[in-house]
């Protein structure tokens, strides 16, 4: 790790803080000299979070966005694919997804390997979850022997041979972004939107991945509740990735209702295996495809059609040698919840919505997620839901399984189901909103 | 001292500061748990600074003012000056007076005998000085044997013999703003009028007085450059003020130009005798007369002339009490800067403007005021004026008067003076600016 060198006696911090507060822009030069001097803890907490709610309620321009980011890219290590070649010698471009995080969000699952079966490279360095919204490493770790962390150098290897890895970002990547994020959460300074697209990109930036498609969620299970909020994260992150040189693109899709019809740890691998045997929820299909054909654009792929990829199995082989190469047993059988209840409904007609919020809260409170870093998930836990909206249902039927290894959880787990699920009586058809509604790419930005 | 007591676990810091971020109300409860939990320091520097940026940003009403003002004098001690009683033992009410801060700004020297000179109590609990303002403190200093701090037993019995104290504020009253005042200077967020506000009307309302006398000044040479700044503070601090039951008024004053024709410490006194002993320069004649009137309306006294009692020798003889009270020889003669360099005229004509910054900043460079709290100053150290704006002037006749007991600092000093006067040659009249603009008292207010 390369931490950036600073002159300390070149900018004061109380000078910083007040321009931005006074609605000035702050210079390449100012910005480098307030990161690094406060990753190196001569700038104070104080004087950062100051900074961080002036940010908060006078936003930045683009420039200074990517001046930001560069400069907690440059607070750590920068990873490189460039030794990726074709047996010719040429370059061997990687794509990567990234979502802002969403309930029953399995979709890296069965991505990684749909698009590693074309031939590129898919390095997915993936953190872990916090609150209501499962982690992608939490969930591969139900199957059996499956390691997380890998060397840089067992990453560069499994991706030269295997094409697709799901692993853990090491902490040499932006750690300016660790200490920024960790004062944030203390503050009230963590919804700025400069803020979280730089935290976001900085670490994809150092990744050093050629292509990036952003998963931007807006909706009662999201980080961001409204799309015009998703739509401005969105367009931040693509103009930090292009003025980069990383080719970026952004699907908005829709978070009210929970993505699938499992929402845990165990049960979402399962469902990521269904759709990879060619199977799976409609919805689930719809989105990996989506975003495969993106990444697969990407890096110049044109005409391929993820879908037959889906169905001919070859999605499903990369998947297996991606686990196995990461000792994983992808024949094992799944761990099972020691308890389960069901949920049944109460009248008969068509459901008109299920709130993802809720179903993430409940899985969430059944084990499958953490209230803090050092807690434990159960691999088990979690809710699977019966129906969907627009779908036809009929009173006494299942509406949900909640499954946890703590029966008193499921009271609690009830609770947060209460009013999740509308249902017209009357029984008429029922228009679910588009699950993708809106692309950012850097031709649509204009500043 | 008594710190407030409060549950750590009725609030959380975070939800506090979110809900100022998002324009909300914070209600009195949630004050005074921040303003406690934070004096406590349960509640850390980084959050606190984020919410006085919110605050800055986004203002407070006049009820969470008046709330935060009332959780910080719950930080410590109060003052009670009711024990003050005439020989038939009725009340004798107090009358304090506050000034934003100005250069050359000595009136509280002449001004507290003046108005003990009517049997009024006047209990002037003041600071030091920092930056280009001198401190009260610091200039009575300059007179041999005076002696700043006072035991609260020593302070009522010299207001009850004397009438006139003019000592140090002690540690007791309202530490929360001592500790919040600290972090503000780091953190960019001095400026918020809502905590100037309330840092200042909480030591005076903790000191217990019965009236207070505001001088808002506005102007190059104030705190408030601008005339609507030191509106809205005043407006804010009268409300403040009256809320509390303190009989609050405010004079708003122009502090484009230094007040009178001294800027430093030992001749500041020097000049503050020659108001008292009946003549002095006609601005700070002018404002030291105003302001008595305000302080004896506010505690009933009305028909007075307090430009009589500087003729005819009276508030002379308070004083001469006053300073001998607190061990102070008003005979001696004042020290006496070991270096002096004039600076003379470069054309002859009316003299338009004379930069109050300016002359404040050479005076303290000259060592006059100091840098940091720890630092000594100068008893000698000033400016003199040799003439000022609506004066004709001649080429080549002295227009300031540097004083310092170290020639090496005179060059910087004459530099912050470089285009400090403007002079027109065609030496017509000109209209000075009234001193006193605006007066704001508690029948102004309308929220």
């Amino acid at each position: 790790m390369t931490a950036a060198t600073y002159d300390r006696s070149a900018h004061d911090a109380v000078e910083l803080i007040r321009l931005k507060r006074d609605h000035g822009r702050l210079s390449q030069e100012q910005i480098r000299w307030m990161i690094a001097a406060y990753t190196d803890g001569y700038v104070g907490d104080e004087q950062m979070s100051a900074l961080a709610m002036a940010i908060l309620l006078n936003g930045m321009t683009r420039e200074e966005i990517g001046h930001w980011t560069a400069a907690m890219i440059a607070s750590g290590e920068r990873m490189d694919f460039s030794s990726l070649r074709t047996p010719e010698g040429g370059r061997r471009l990687t794509a990567d997804k990234h979502s802002t995080g969403g309930v029953g969000d399995k979709i890296t699952l069965p991505l990684a390997p749909l698009v590693a079966s074309f031939g590129v490279p898919v390095p997915q360095l993936s953190g872990r979850g916090l609150g209501h919204t499962g982690g992608t490493l939490d969930k591969l770790e139900a199957i059996e022997g499956w390691q997380a962390d890998l060397s840089n150098d067992a990453l560069l290897r499994q991706l030269d041979e295997v094409n697709a890895v799901i692993c853990a970002a090491g902490p040499g990547l932006a750690p300016a972004d660790k200490k920024l994020y960790a004062l944030r959460d203390v503050t009230g300074t963590v919804e700025a939107i400069p803020l979280i697209a730089s935290s976001i990109m900085s670490k994809k930036i150092a990744e050093g991945t050629d292509a990036l498609v952003l998963d931007v969620k807006a909706g009662s299970g999201a980080f961001m509740k409204s799309r015009a909020d998703a739509v401005e994260l969105a367009r931040t992150m693509v103009a930090l990735g292009t003025d980069a040189g990383v080719k970026t693109t952004a699907l908005l899709t829709d978070m009210d209702t929970p993505l699938g019809l499992t929402a845990g740890n165990a049960i979402e691998v399962e469902e990521s295996v269904e759709v990879l045997a060619g199977g799976g929820p409609a919805d689930v299909v719809e989105l990996t495809v989506a975003l495969a054909q993106e990444m697969l654009t990407a890096v110049g792929i044109t005409g391929a059609d993820p879908a037959e990829n889906l169905r001919n199995g070859r999605a499903m082989d990369s998947w297996r040698q991606m686990i196995a190469a990461q000792s994983g047993n992808p024949d094992a059988a799944l761990p099972q919840a020691a308890h389960s209840h069901t949920i049944n409904a109460g009248v008969s007609g068509t459901m008109t919505r299920m709130d993802a919020m809720s179903v993430g809260l409940a899985a969430w409170r059944l084990g499958a997620g953490r209230a803090r870093k050092q807690d434990a998930v159960q691999a088990g836990a979690g809710v699977r839901m019966h129906a969907k909206p627009g779908d036809r249902i009929t009173e006494g039927q299942p509406l949900f399984t909640l499954l946890t290894d703590d029966e008193h959880r499921i009271a609690r787990a009830q609770q947060a189901l209460e009013g999740a699920v509308d249902v017209d009586a009357e029984g008429g058809p029922h228009q679910t909103p588009e699950l993708v509604f809106d692309r950012i790419s850097a031709s649509d930005l204009t500043d």
